[in-house]
């Protein structure tokens, strides 16, 4: 018969630990395919354990495919492939791999995770990252325990896939107040972010079409089309923004722009080419244009620039942004405007999906902009990027480097670009700046087409640079003029 | 000289008045492509305001791209496309569409949002909804509290793409109790839920691959391949699971399964039908096993079924699951366990992306799990759902339908199969059903192939049922026998 001796068995049950026992003697075939198990009754017996932690036993086996029954003949080892090495794992560490019950073993034997790489660099000019110090966590913080101490158990409900409707018209508000836009809350959907929502937007307007991506541009923006299997193909942008009549020549259906501030050059999209972008939307069936919106508010001076989905005719226009730029990256919520007929489409096919975002930080981000503390923050980060800008723009003036550059910079967000007069090329420059703890980003990387035209300008993301930092990496530039 | 009448400019700036006004006549056609505006001086000295007034006007009409400035001439209207329907609206509503400067306009003319439907069914056996009743909101919040009175601002610094490094660990330790697996944090991807991280693991594996999905099985699972734009075969799911020497057959190098409670059949596979999986897998490279352990975890009686990714040779098993089934939908938190490589390969790709999931969220749920709450609330739920199916299966041995059907339920998750003696076609029955307000959908609506050998049996899931509705349902079924 069968025997394990229970004196063995720690912290363990009496079930689990015969469960375990008969497992192993089963994986590493001391018990063979067909091979009979003791009756219930007999081995419980044996064991001087009751029936009942037999049957627990033999019914786990049984459900996880071990053993199994044949009626009136009793338990029988299931055929399986057999390990030696199980018996040698058995014998250094008595349960190597196990299933514990309602209790963690402790310490857990977890795999080791890798170290993170520290940073070789004190300048950093590559870094967009939004400035968090400015954000009023404490307001933001009091509207959250405000919320949780409602008790309100909505907040645990399924929210629509489109998102939170209260957060939805509080967008419309804003959208209506800062960006001219008439929106209805239908035709917004949250999500959790504009990288998820644009991977969406693919699925909803298909794989199949060619999507026109800026050049210059983000690059995690073709990376987004590329992860999601879209095809695209690159137009140029010029001083206004993407060229129209190129686009006319490809044969994208879909384009995706950044009229209000482009990313590098910094540009606004005249009216007439908005104007321009929507004639062409118009002259096709199933034409789009996908406004990203990303990074429009921080204009220093005047007012914000309408967007291309104010305009009239903007039937075919998508409507992008996000908060984690104008907030914290920590809060990932972004959200996109559709024309009605692609709302219903979407969202009738999206039904069964859940909502990315946060219920409860859709909760509060309603809050927030009810309340105005969204428009005041914005108004507050605008004074603090102008500032900051202009703290920079000092520190190069007062700079030996300042007779090798100059300065493009439009009035707004937090970067502007360095034209520096060196004979080096973008590679040896940026080589030169990293070996000296400078991390930059030269403008040609952003091209895909006629880099060797626009080299020697740096991008200079200032919202993470200290004063400092900046001063000393102009001096390390200085060794490449 | 242009004249506008200042008195009607409500709560606008004057520069803001005037920049409307000159682009409401612009758009119009009142002022025509290359006509030349007023200077600025006498502009200003004609309407009795500062220089600084008009200087804002025209730098907002030249930034937007409705008039140029030529050097030494002065400024002119850009040629556009103009609109009478906008003199219409402007004669209708003073100033019909707008940008406004730092104040909303009071109430904002948003267009209305559809109502949603009310629904009409008084009992829904098709919603697997989880019982949020139950969840300890007290708790949760108490954390979050917590957590935010800390007042720890790296809750405003972007997270790792893979996710808080803390509940990483939690989740690792969590498997390793719970689920017999070894796994290191750094294999462990969290994101905004299952959905999410689906389609991004199809974005890793590739679009060109195809996959091997559960016949019958979940039909959002099909659906996130379609959205996606993968390719996928149905493979027949047996009494043990998906069968192996089908999927052997298939062109399929990747297969989505369920081993740890199959929906709709409730099945359980068994260790040997998933040492074949795995054996699959090994026999070609490039092949993968997606385990997705949704619903797993309520078996009502004794132990967790250990993961396919516990056993050997688990280094083509990838591993899924999400809190949004065992905590409530609200909190959008998923993650996946990948294999080492596989897990290099996505972050070092996914580095500049951000995290879908809620950074607060992710702090409160590494808390959660650390202080042995998730253990205790998974036990309290199966407790109740058991209770729930007890209560359910009493109701229905009372009832006059007791005599016509058959249960198929597997002692775990939130559901059952009642099969139905009834002359009618499923067709049939679910009309009957909703034309007396019961929704329900059958089991062979989840069938690819074979439906109707499958036919008559309902799928129940209880977990939001009320008795008295259930029982008010069963009178409604007996009409179809």
């Amino acid at each position: 018969m069968l025997t394990y001796d229970l004196e063995q068995r720690g912290d363990n049950t009496i079930y689990e630990y015969l469960y375990r026992c008969i497992k192993l003697d089963i994986l590493d075939g001391t018990l063979t395919a067909g091979s009979k198990l003791p009756s219930k009754r007999k081995f419980a017996k044996h064991h001087q354990v009751s029936l009942k932690t037999i049957e627990n036993a033999y019914e786990q086996l049984l459900t996880e495919g071990y053993i199994y029954s044949e009626e009136k003949r009793g338990y029988f080892v299931s055929p399986l492939e057999t390990d030696t090495g199980v018996r040698q794992a058995r014998h250094q560490n008595h349960i190597p791999f196990s299933v514990c019950g309602s209790k963690a073993p402790s310490p857990a034997p977890l795999l080791p995770a890798s170290d993170s790489k520290s940073s070789a660099f004190f300048a950093d000019f590559t870094s967009n990252q939004t400035a968090t110090e400015k954000f009023p966590y404490d307001t933001w913080a009091k509207l959250l325990r405000g919320i949780l101490s409602e008790g309100n158990r909505s907040l645990l409900e399924k929210l629509p896939f489109e998102g939170l409707y209260e957060l939805r018209v509080s967008i419309a508000k804003y959208l209506y107040g800062f960006r001219g836009m008439q929106v209805s809350p239908d035709q917004i959907v949250v999500g959790a972010g504009t990288e998820y929502l644009c991977g969406q937007l693919i699925s909803l307007l298909g794989r199949d079409l060619i999507y026109a991506l800026e050049d210059p541009g983000y690059r995690k923006t073709a990376q987004i089309y590329r992860t999601n299997g879209a095809s695209y193909e690159y137009i140029r942008v010029d001083e206004n923004g993407l060229c129209p009549d190129l686009l006319r020549e490809s044969p994208a259906s879909v384009v995706h722009v950044s009229p209000g501030h482009h990313f590098p050059t910094g540009s606004i999209m005249p009216v007439a080419r908005r104007q321009a972008l929507l004639e062409w939307a118009e002259e096709s069936a199933g034409r789009y244009i996908i406004e990203d919106d990303y990074d429009s508010e921080f204009r220093f001076s005047r007012r914000p620039i309408p967007a291309i989905q104010s305009l009239r005719h903007n039937h075919r226009v998508i409507y992008m942004n996000t908060f984690s730029k104008t907030l914290t990256p920590a809060i990932q919520i972004g959200y996109m405007v559709l024309p009605n007929k692609l709302a219903e489409r979407y969202l009738s096919a999206m039904s069964r999906y859940s909502c990315t975002a946060s219920t409860l930080e859709q909760h509060a981000l309603a809050a927030f902009m009810d309340n105005g503390y969204f428009e005041r923050h914005i108004h507050r980060m605008k004074k603090y990027y102008k500032a900051k800008r202009d703290c920079m723009l000092d520190v190069l003036e007062q700079s030996r480097l300042y007779p090798y550059v100059t300065i493009d910079e439009k009035d707004a967000g937090s970067h502007f670009l360095m034209h520096l007069h060196t004979p080096l090329s973008d590679t040896e420059l940026k080589w030169l700046a990293r070996e000296n703890g400078v991390r930059l980003d030269c403008l040609s990387e952003y091209y895909a087409e006629d880099k060797a035209q626009r080299a020697h300008t740096i991008i200079v993301n200032y919202s993470g640079l200290e004063e400092a930092d900046f001063r000393k990496a102009l001096d390390v530039l200085l060794l490449a003029v």
